[in-house]
């Protein structure tokens, strides 16, 4: 039986858009692993009481409910060994940690600014009143004022990523040789992006822009097809 | 033949405070490779000619001369692949990397800005005028305005350190189960502050003091050793 992953959506079924349920579709494909995804808005809490908590990436794997991206790909691996790998060492997995938080900290806050009011537009009517209050406390702020300045986010964005690109000239990937989870971490962000904005994130000599178009390769264009 | 390591020292021959160095020496201990210090100052450039370059960390072992920190660690696996590895595989080398780089931007800049005058003032004599001028170029004011909020940059310190937090919360060491190069990479930069500094730079309830003790026992107290 395939996998089912609750993914948010927009108010378009097929906007698929957190960059937390691309980690865990990026690493469903990378496993092999069959899926279904459903599509999920905010307002829905009541569709993952069975999970005891209201955020999604969740999954169901035949009788097993997991959630939260890290700990369904830490589970992944733990439930399918025989099937490539996400991290292939303790040792890896541990430093991929340290990625993904930086990930967190350094990169999504600016890459949310940057995006704020497109994502909004985006959103299910049903959910914008949520987004906006849970958003507007958090930031203390109006939304249109956090959001004000795409441009200059922007370039504190690509500045933000400064660490990551001297790995690309050692490795094609940030999980060396091939793809790994630290890769679908990253990569999330992008398509969180991708999915609900015009915004030009990357210059196309960017070595980022060149492990992105790789990333977007990956299982036969899976995320490149994906609604824009 | 006991490697020979070119390590910066201060006005004493015996204080050892480069971050970079201190990668090395913990390196050097993690694969049980006999080593000799040679303590170099800024101003002893020409002793450095015969790497082609002019900063240390810089090895010598057997007829092989190999200098910068990353370089090293590398050639150390590669030269001696039946000791104990720095990095476990490709994929956690990658990795290694940015979290290196990570250290580098977020956490090394910050740390120097808090012992900034500590520094200058346990170096030797002849390298106040180059240390001086370089970093006041540097940082487009005197290192007294730089270094002037030692407190308040602690705090700034502190919070760009809240990735790796989470990281202690799962294994012992940045490496997982055992510490390898990204824990070195991070640690030399405590041994910096440690060798020229008494700003205590985290609190013992912090995830990261208990680490720092770890690191500190190593190797029989190897780091806890040295001249502080």
């Amino acid at each position: 039986m395939a996998i089912k992953l609750w993914d948010l959506a927009g108010a378009e079924d097929d906007r698929r858009f957190s960059p937390y349920c691309w980690r865990v579709k990026m690493a469903l494909m990378h496993k092999g692993l069959a899926f279904d995804t459903v599509p999920w808005r905010f307002h829905e809490k009541d569709a993952l009481a069975f999970s005891g908590q209201a955020l999604v990436p969740v999954i169901m794997d035949g009788g097993n409910e997991v959630h939260d991206s890290w700990t369904i790909a830490t589970y992944l691996d733990q439930a399918y060994p025989d099937r490539s790998l996400l991290f292939g060492s303790d040792e890896a997995r541990t430093l991929a940690l340290l990625f993904r938080l930086w990930v967190e900290r350094s990169v999504h806050p600016l890459l949310l600014k940057a995006v704020v009011m497109d994502l909004y537009d985006r959103l299910h009517d049903e959910d914008k009143a949520y987004f906006r209050e849970t958003r507007e406390k958090r930031f203390g702020m109006t939304l249109e004022r956090y959001g004000a300045d795409p441009q200059g986010t922007l370039a504190s964005l690509r500045t933000a990523l400064d660490p990551a690109r001297p790995v690309l000239g050692e490795r094609p990937f940030f999980s060396g040789r091939a793809s790994g989870f630290a890769d679908y971490a990253l990569f999330g962000a992008f398509q969180w992006s991708r999915a609900i904005s015009p915004l030009r994130l990357l210059e196309s000599d960017d070595p980022l822009y060149a492990w992105r178009e790789r990333m977007l390769d990956l299982f036969g264009g899976y995320a490149r097809a994906a609604k824009s």
